[in-house]
């Protein structure tokens, strides 16, 4: 969330530099793009696990071909707007959470500020000390979005009555769920829980979902999320961190709808308003796009295509096709990037959020050459962008029809990692991502470029190389 | 006009390839684009033409710089909309064209054919075939749109009752006017005039403009074109065929007060979705931004910079800012593009409208490399889109620093044709346009690109040199 006018890190000076852009450059480098790669080899454990799967012949390529065709033929499109009880029939004291699974005790201090000010949301706790407390004392029940068809961006809370995006393939006929995007700045997402990002999660409730879903209603076809991605990509997002044209071209396909509405024409404009001042209103809508795109590809015996990359702020997740519900972690990482005014490495929370499921589907920093402007604002150039979308290739499977980078020949971004060529190429994902407080109630910080942990795809082979691809335990 | 979904031409296979990008790559090559420009050499007279403005030292390169400086000054905002005899004081009886002046003797058929519909338009004939006659008779008063400071694209009829969006460059405080854009097809800017174009037109006085005045009205401040504009660009659009981008950045920008307006809803909501669903309502903005951004550059005695590139269908006419309100002009070229089912080379009008004003402001052909989706349409590559740009660095004095190629490492757009370069180099401005039917009443049959004739630059330069630079006629 970096280089989007209107957020405060383009307004302020930026007055800390980690890294960055040179880090990136260097990491590219560390990797192979561009030089020779004489330096990585796998760990002799991942080493035997690759040769076991090349053992078994062509069967991971061809349940990787199959993982890459589902994928190819998913077309999210959007079915409405409903609460997380009614969409995914989620309980009160139930609280998701990005990423995979993680204890309170081990929680980071963003997340525990989002169950907090969530906990106020629901009015189970009067306030969020309150809520800290009885969270610690394990009155709430906790588990990740990807384990209930939906996806959180940051924190990544749900709670039952916030209202989600419903988000189904067409071809598949899977669903997945995303909140509406609160905006930028304090929000829940980035662990702030005051009164005012309360007081906008009622109104978003209360009015935005409603107004949405009413528009939502009144089109003739549901919203295809593949076509607007398309055109978005081909307008210079990534749909990770610049969702400045999938926010346009939404509120360009709503906006008929939207004014053949009979609300007060204030509530409208409040609401138009919002979206049309949010650059990053359409992120939700890619996270739930590209989640329903991945899962469209679950379940393959013997696919090592990775089908979610997620963080709680403390892990880094990442499940595969052939291993079904699995989780496969490592540490979450540090991200290298710009902080606003008055912070710096120190105040920062490990890599946090769901939204790496852009990465997962080819968007995000796979899609970074279509995107320069992102690179442009911490100091690369073009060239920069298009080496780490061209890097990317060297660890998919394939391209995406949908997703095609202009200065590439229009070429299709990199899609479906193969955790296999992960492991063998030393190669890691390159992910966008914003950056929050390590403590929970102040919010975000920063944002900047981050790359997953090594030993969980190292773990993810392991378990497929250990069973073998014709018993890959099915979804 | 060519790439955008939801046209024609797309929806439609292609019938009949007439050159297109082959050409624009013979051309570039023969102009000298990545091979020895070995062939040119400027013809005599024009050599010592350019010999004479040499030799008055840096005076010419001095007014230049000045040009320069006004056109990268120049910030065009939107005051309204009104209509054109509001606004610019156009009398009953009086029609504006595209182009240099022409007389309806030598008028080309599409324009002939709008005067015709226009004339129904307000009522000063009943049908069209009687229009042509009246207007073959001398009845009707016709003048450039340059010369009211309006522009419009194609045949550009500007009537007294239309409405016009009214920009003015904030730096300077010259106007500008274009009508709103009607939509594709049969319409009356193609020399299309039957009933429903004419009702087409009604709507948009009636209830189009109205909305969309009250909408502007209620902004907290004018509506910004310079950084809209700079925004399409960075998102792929060269703002003269493709406005994709600049559709819905500017629907964007106005939806808060569009649904915050009284009106009946079905109105809103029709207004809404024509806007929506033309992604070429930007052009006429993108025009009248382009026409006060070269305007404010009108008028400095000795400068060779271009600031109009216009065509009639007949003739193309160039002004520079040292030779004031002078038009030099040579034939008006044969487009080469792709045409729609059932047409081909013998149907098509040479090239025609105002839309070259974009050009002239380092947009459309030279801003190629920021929308390579135009060029893939035509069979090109993104490659062939940023040699396009790049040849126009070379008769260009500078670049835009609001208009940038994110895929060139956001370096600003060619800004300033300077006409000495042209004849100097041989290189001729590479512009974006349709393909008007030649007769009357049609409409639309394609569209591609086409460069100037040569002489108009040479006979520029001439009367530059002629006067001398220290006696150039003021505006």
């Amino acid at each position: 969330m970096t280089e989007e006018l209107g957020t405060p890190l383009l307004r302020a000076p930026a007055v800390a530099v980690s890294g960055g852009i040179a880090v990136l450059a260097a990491e590219l480098e560390a990797q192979g793009v561009g030089v020779e790669r004489i330096d990585w080899r796998p760990p002799a454990a991942a080493a035997a696990d690759l040769e076991r799967l090349a053992a078994a012949g062509g069967e991971v390529a061809a349940a990787n071909r199959e993982a890459l065709s589902r994928m190819s033929t998913a077309r999210p499109v959007v079915l409405g707007i409903a609460s997380a009880a009614d969409a995914i029939g989620l309980e009160r004291g139930c609280f998701l959470h990005a990423g995979p699974p993680v204890a309170w005790e081990a929680m980071c201090g963003p997340m525990r500020g989002a169950i907090a000010g969530a906990a106020v949301l629901e009015g189970i706790a009067d306030e969020p000390e309150r809520a800290l407390r009885d969270a610690a004392a394990g009155r709430y029940e906790l588990a990740p979005c990807h384990e209930h068809l939906a996806v959180g961006p940051m924190a990544g809370v749900i709670s039952p009555s916030m209202p989600v995006w419903i988000v189904e393939s067409s071809e598949h006929g899977n669903r997945a769920h995303c909140t509406l995007n609160e905006g930028l700045g304090r929000v829940l997402r980035y662990g702030a829980y005051d009164a005012g990002v309360i007081e906008r999660l009622r109104w978003i409730e209360r009015s935005l979902a409603p107004i949405l879903a009413e528009a939502l209603a009144r089109l003739s076809e549901p919203l295809d999320l593949r076509a607007i991605g398309a055109q978005a990509v081909e307008m210079g997002d990534e749909l990770h961190n610049r969702n400045r044209a999938g926010t346009s071209l939404l509120l360009r396909a709503l906006a008929p709808a939207l004014v053949a509405s009979e609300r007060p024409s204030g509530d409208l404009s409040a609401a138009v308003r919002f979206i049309a001042s949010n650059d990053h209103f359409f992120l939700n809508l890619s996270m739930a796009m590209a989640k329903a795109t991945a899962d469209a590809a679950a379940g393959i015996e013997g696919s090592s295509v990775v089908t979610a990359m997620a963080r709680n702020g403390t892990d880094f997740g990442i499940r595969l096709s052939g291993t079904g519900e699995t989780w496969f972690t490592g540490p979450a990482g540090r991200v290298e990037g710009l902080y606003f005014p008055g912070y710096g490495d120190a105040d920062a929370n490990p890599d946090l959020g769901d939204s790496a499921i852009t990465e997962t589907v080819g968007l995000g920093g796979f899609a970074m050459g279509a995107a320069p402007a992102i690179v442009r604002f911490v100091g690369g150039d073009s060239e920069l962008a298009l080496a780490t979308t061209r890097s990317m290739y060297d660890i998919a499977c394939g391209e995406s029809e949908a997703f095609r980078v202009p200065a590439l020949g229009f070429r299709g971004t990199p899609l479906g990692i193969d955790a296999r060529e992960v492991v063998h190429t030393g190669l890691l994902p390159q992910i966008n991502t914003g950056i929050a407080h390590r403590e929970p109630g102040v919010g975000q910080i920063g944002a900047g470029l981050v790359t997953p942990p090594m030993e969980a795809f190292a773990a993810a082979v392991g378990a497929l190389a250990g069973r073998g691809p014709a018993r890959g335990e099915a979804a």
